[in-house]
């Protein structure tokens, strides 16, 4: 696929219309708050895979756009909530201040509830043209990878491995939970709104699976090799907090084969798909090239 | 009803055995945390007005029970991220340390989303035996009511105006989206739930916003005049903090009073019901007359 760049483009455009319509007549604020976090230009990795997915499997990216909106929504409550001084104590997310220096702490922890909240709101809102058993499947999935068994028991375990040496089998379930399970979540619930079959929502996972965890590893070597202007964050920032990454277990080199590695099995989970799933394709191939 | 005592026990178990059984089998420390503060012997009054709802409408009580769940989790996630050091700094909730004192503020923090999360998670897990519509419906209603324009608006207007001196309209305006808006939101569930009608439905809303504005009113009457010991929580913090209550806008008695007339409106909405809405009418009563 040589226009990538112009898919994403349109694909983020679209996102980001039904995202500042959604907040758009609200002047509290927490309004504000909410919408400078979820409009402070992120990449909408998530929602451009969730409608990408249903595309794949022969349905309309549209169906798929209240499902993008709020994995979005649940995204950014995530990093709201990892920046707070309790947490990782950041203060530069995407190049701008965090939440919680531009607002206060009580806004940015009640923003943060807000998105998650609001995130359920946008599912359950999103009309009679969507059949609601899969809607319920999709809130399913969602309330599932960002819960306590999912994307919270990730972060509780990043918190509680500071300055601790994992190997490499506990750091891929750190990440399955704290960034995997999101970015299967969005795959999945693309593949259901889409009205795929099971064989194809099952494909899909795979794909998410190894993707999800290409992105962390990618993620990881740009924390330490990354242009910090580019990347909007500072970079350097694992290692100072002596937190375990896949170049500090296995080394940048071979970490990269790692990815590159990944990136092979989840094209290969797509081979039974046709050229439909081909934005999927560059996706995946983004992921690693990538350089924020 | 004379039996109101045995009433709410018996629905209180049933909404408890259910909570425990949803996180019984996960040994994490966000699991533990999640279940620390939702088992800490709160009196469970939405979940029982929400399955007592169903039942005043003509359904069982059971089909409400997914929802009461997650409204008493809903319940519970604001009050750990209200106890917060950010928000009210609390200490003491129910009589025991709260969350980030027994814990520590990150685990407070995930273990509120987690809540959060998972109240959505157990409605969307509810089965087939309930109408998919009327689920997404339930689901649509705790959103709202917990959403930026429903609870967390209320809590940002109540840390806004500590210091400030409301009058009775923006005292009233606060508390509907503070409190009223879930109260109201377990009420109409329930109703949902229990298949009824638009006619019973709206009659269970106007009976609902009443009873919970007297759940304010009563409550600020009780952080003057309560018995710490009882209360679980020390009395005599809305005045240390300079937040306005109805005792401090309209004095004791006056607030008494009114809190009697808004119990007289709610019996009158439940007119046109038979005598299964008897648990309602005894709730309505026992609201004022709590001792915490």
């Amino acid at each position: 696929m040589s226009d990538l760049k112009s898919y994403l483009t349109s694909k983020r455009k679209q996102v980001d219309d039904a995202l500042n319509e959604i907040l758009e007549t609200c002047p509290s604020r927490i309004a504000v708050a909410m919408k400078y976090s979820l409009m402070a230009g992120g990449k909408r990795i998530r929602p451009i895979l969730c409608m990408a997915a249903a595309e794949a499997v022969g349905g309309k990216a549209e169906n798929a756009l209240p499902a993008a909106c709020a994995i979005e929504m649940i995204h950014t409550y995530s990093l709201i909530h990892d920046d707070l001084p309790a947490m990782d104590n950041d203060e530069l997310r995407r190049g701008k201040p965090t939440c919680h220096i531009a607002f206060d702490e009580a806004t940015a922890i009640l923003a943060g509830d807000a998105l998650l909240t609001l995130a359920f709101e946008v599912l359950s809102s999103a009309g009679t043209e969507i059949n609601a058993e899969r809607m319920l499947r999709v809130i399913q999935l969602f309330a599932r990878a960002a819960g306590y068994r999912g994307m919270i028991e990730g972060q509780m375990c990043d918190i509680a491995s500071e300055g601790i040496l994992l190997n490499a089998g506990e750091l891929r379930d750190m990440h399955a939970c704290k960034t995997g399970a999101i970015i299967s979540a969005s795959v999945e619930a693309g593949a259901v709104l889409g009205n795929g079959n099971e064989e194809q929502t099952a494909g899909l996972k795979q794909y998410a699976d190894h993707i999800g965890l290409a992105f962390q590893v990618a993620d990881d070597i740009l924390n330490i090799v990354g242009d910090p202007a580019v990347m909007g964050k500072a970079a350097g920032t694992d290692n100072s907090r002596k937190k375990s990454t896949y170049p500090s277990v296995m080394g940048i080199e071979a970490s990269k084969a790692f990815a590159e590695k990944l990136i092979g099995n989840a094209l290969q989970a797509l081979e039974i798909f046709d050229s439909k799933s081909d934005p999927l394709r560059a996706v995946a191939a983004y992921i690693i090239k990538r350089k924020r």
